[in-house]
């Protein structure tokens, strides 16, 4: 992870210190893994994020979901809400692609779990969706199940951010947007635990952009887009990792935080956007087979949370920012684009301090 | 309880052994007190269930809520949910006397825990409520504070059905209704559980009434009711105890299926109801002081609930037909009265097999 | 339709008259559309439900859903509850081939609608499930796009039942299921209304299920399953239509009330179910283009719902009691197979009524 | 209201132009009434917020409530949104004098309405709260059944702000806060409305307090809360009213944003808050008696909200420092104080702009 980051900036977002890599990788056992395809009238991926590196469907995870705004085509998170747990990774892609991600994610999951369908159930895929069609031609429905696959042996504990994977056709603020992340410690009494947010960032408008409070979207309009009237359409897919002991109840209340980061950064959720996040937590394996025994689940006392409320607001924040600064500008379909954050910032010397 | 319940005329719902008393109070350390208030036009009252005999507010336990229908003015339901918890014992009585309700509840939590409002935060009433206004003057509010405390320290394993507590002036299917309980005992691989319900019971028109299956109601409405027409605005309470070791969300998927029970009596769940099922499990306490270490939380294994589901469902079908058959006969406000099914039973011979 | 349905046996659920056909296509417009493959261990399908005849992206319906069990993967849902509406129409299937039905419905809807993507966003694609594992070698996921638009393509307002269609492999309490239909009038001051509801019916044990309240499964059971100890994995999609002029919130109380009909049937719904509900209302279009006025909304006052409580949980109960008795014996994957429920009517001379 | 607001130290929250008196009483008909208590020991008192000048139980408008975070006690919420309208004023008061608060709404309901409980059913009191224990004796409980009815005939359209009502105990971001207010007109093209939200603040710590972006708190932490190590226990209620043409759905989606702007000013959404919404629409009104044809209702195109998104979050940003700014400094139970931000702007003078 080479790129220029928020932080470069001198940008910190909150009091919390981030993890090793500032990255939802600093969860011990998540990877990431993009596809990137960038060619004219095509210009989009699929990103894939690993809950650990086990067998997921075997070893389930406690995980919960969340809508912001509903307006948007996710998979699996009915199944997450009744059971409390994730036992798929989690794939990106363009809004169109989901049936195609899906039909490849079933594929993989069979693949490594030969008793699905035959001795035991069936399988939950979990797809989250952006709709990148002002650069990505998504009509074509480019993404094949091929595509997914890669995604998936992509996956690495070194997360590219900006415009790759599911991220390379995507807007975040009228400027080009994409993948972004980053990761808060949490340090309490019974240990030290990681907060990792990754989002793909497809929504907002420029005048409403706030870097650490400051208006710097308005700042800019004034240079760059005048005459342009632009039309908030757009989507963020947060995903939330930690290593926190914590229940599915108690998860749901920590990813619902995200908002809180989300809307520092001067999002006002339009209408147009399908704001959904998916959290899981390390900390305790379900087994898929039934236990003689009852499972124990270690749970934080929910007077430790609010530590975990503030780690996931400043790190939803900052992956934002992340997802705006590492962007690069791209032309896409019928020679459409967005300027990238970057380029401007150095186009008129601005300060996000 | 030497009153005549449903099994007692040769009705056995489901599968599954009832507990020894077929109570809510089978769950060892739940009580159930009533006070009852029948004169002339006041027949209303209060009943208070215990989930444990500690103190609660300092032992919390998993909680749940969950609301078949809306129309009603059921406390405390928001904080259950958010915090996966119940602190206080519950308190049922008629609608317009919610807030006096609230109130001595309130004031007997702040008597058995002085620290409340000083040393640490408040306190949830859990109330839950029922429209008794056909038999009961509901706008003189009758119900005082100490009624309340009454039926707080009234609280017994042994629980009074009928035209009793918050029951006295309640209807059910166009009979007289009002408190029925029952239980059922699940024998898994890691141990013997019981299941325990209790409802209070406002609900439905006498033509839809089904016992066991058999439409008994529509039997009866010939004898009896042949020119008017009832109309449901009705309300059910549903409380579920159990000791089986359950995540709030496994209790809130298990509280859910009361609706099983109470739709095969011949619930239509009309628009005027307000239908609340709160659900605790007495399995795991919860400490209200921060803890340094983790809380270890047993929950069973998915795989295990469905038999979880059978027993709720058929608990509460039988809890609301113990509420019907042991019933009494009153004559209350303005003279309005409803036939006790007991009596009906005999007069019509009605066999309910 | 000239298949035996369960009236067809003397059995009349509940008070309210049916439709012309006693089918969710008694509802002006709506159609239904099967793709039955049957062909020793491929035993799947596909069925479509058209909520009118006009180009429904352009013109959506009010429509809400409603999960009553979550162990599911369907999709689309979370857009209708945010939005209000439907925009196309429903395609039910088998659990993993839900991407391949995602895909086709979104290149059927791109067809139609060559805006989308383009000069406006995109659209959401509602898909419903079961699993179908027992009779159909559901790993080989054989249903391709093609099969997706010959069900579209086959849909008419005269709707095949039992073993066919996304219903071809479906058991229900333990005997063949598949696609089950009936329909309510509902007569109102202001008019007389429809209420239609299609079921794909894929759930229970034998010993639970009642015909009309009649413990007609735990009879027969003594005759054909003594030695097996039947476990329900399965799941319930419910399809709800209606003519009713409601909000989405009303709309939303009304599927809610499907429960009361399917719990009369037995079900105690159990863990590994995906049991969701779809509805949508025809009485009001909402035009998918902005308009330079409001949007006129007709509803029912909220005292006139409870004849469409009733209707919606009457109706249920005889879709699937009518996708049971019409379910024909196959042999499917591995010679596994489940009995014909009217084959065993007639074999041990059950009667129903 | 002829205190000092934000916007009169040069504070500008948003794009959107305020009502006439930017304030919740901008929209036609919505007036709000305050009893203070100040006295030693007792700070506390009661708000009252009317939704219209006429018989709200006969007139009731369409609503919508939220829970952001439900460590809270509020009542009514239930109802509103089974039905989604509200038929009674909205009362904010301390946490412990619910049961009063709604003993007293229901007695003024009851005089009001003399058919209720009678020839119809019952009330749905609209309670919220917040906990003012630090600076009020909330054990004493002393809000009285007087005090309500007081605050209920103190409602003008003319609203005072901070230190009043059931404001004058609370705190907020470590200072004094309590009552605050804000509106935004909305120009569409069918009409012009008014969006108007009135908060209860009493939550934060000062650390995180944000100025329209400006980390206005955490420089005046390090003047005068070096040594203190402040934990946030606080709530927020957030009461929006609007004369936009709404739907129930449209309008939840709406109050829901008013996180965005409470977010804005710095809130994390502490574990230990109630944070509740409610929110109403002047447009339609809906008549308690059953009517012999279907309801009208005016709805805005979908396509038209996000505007009335930006209108709640500026007005509920606006509001929060409102609330903040106008706040009086007073010395409470055992000599508790915090202090009053407009006092530290004045002696540290701080530039908010």
């Amino acid at each position: 992870m080479n790129q220029k980051r928020i932080r470069d900036y001198g940008v910190n977002i909150g009091y919390l210190e981030t993890g090793k890599l500032n990255s939802i990788t600093d969860v011990e056992g998540v990877t990431v893994g993009h596809l990137t395809i960038s060619d004219q009238d095509i210009q989009t991926g699929v990103s894939a994020i690993f809950p650990h590196q086990g067998n997921l469907f075997k070893d389930k995870l406690i995980a919960s979901s969340h809508v912001i705004n509903g307006f948007g085509k996710s998979m699996g998170t009915i199944q997450i809400n009744e059971l409390g747990t994730i036992e798929t990774p989690i794939i990106l892609t363009n809004t169109l692609s989901i049936g195609t991600a899906a039909d490849a994610l079933i594929e993989y999951m069979l693949e490594h779990n030969p008793e699905i369908g035959r001795t035991t159930g069936t399988v939950n895929p979990v797809i989250c969706e952006c709709n990148d069609m002002l650069l990505n031609d998504v009509r074509a429905r480019f993404i094949t199940k091929d595509h997914v696959f890669q995604a998936l042996s992509n996956a690495t504990s070194d997360v590219k951010e900006g415009t790759v994977g599911a991220g390379t056709g995507m807007l975040c603020y009228s400027l080009k947007g994409g993948i972004g992340t980053a990761s808060r410690v949490m340090k309490m009494e019974h240990g030290t635990y990681t907060m990792g947010v990754l989002v793909l960032s497809n929504f907002g408008i420029l005048s409403d952009l706030k870097v650490n409070g400051k208006p710097v979207g308005s700042e800019l309009r004034d240079h760059i887009l005048k005459e342009r009237d632009e039309q908030d359409k757009g989507s963020i897919i947060m995903i939330v990792a930690t290593d926190l002991p914590v229940s599915e109840r108690q998860l749901n209340r920590i990813i619902k935080r995200t908002v809180t980061g989300l809307s520092r950064t001067g999002s006002i959720i339009t209408t147009g956007s399908g704001e959904v996040v998916i959290g899981f937590s390390t900390a305790t394996k379900i087994p898929h087979e039934k236990t003689a025994h009852c499972i124990t689940v270690q749970t934080i006392h929910e007077e430790d949370i609010d530590l975990a409320f503030r780690a996931v607001g400043e790190a939803t924040e900052e992956a934002v920012l992340n997802s705006l600064v590492t962007a690069t500008h791209i032309v896409g379909r019928d020679g459409n684009e967005r300027p990238a954050f970057k380029d401007l910032i150095e186009k008129y010397n601005v300060n996000l301090i």
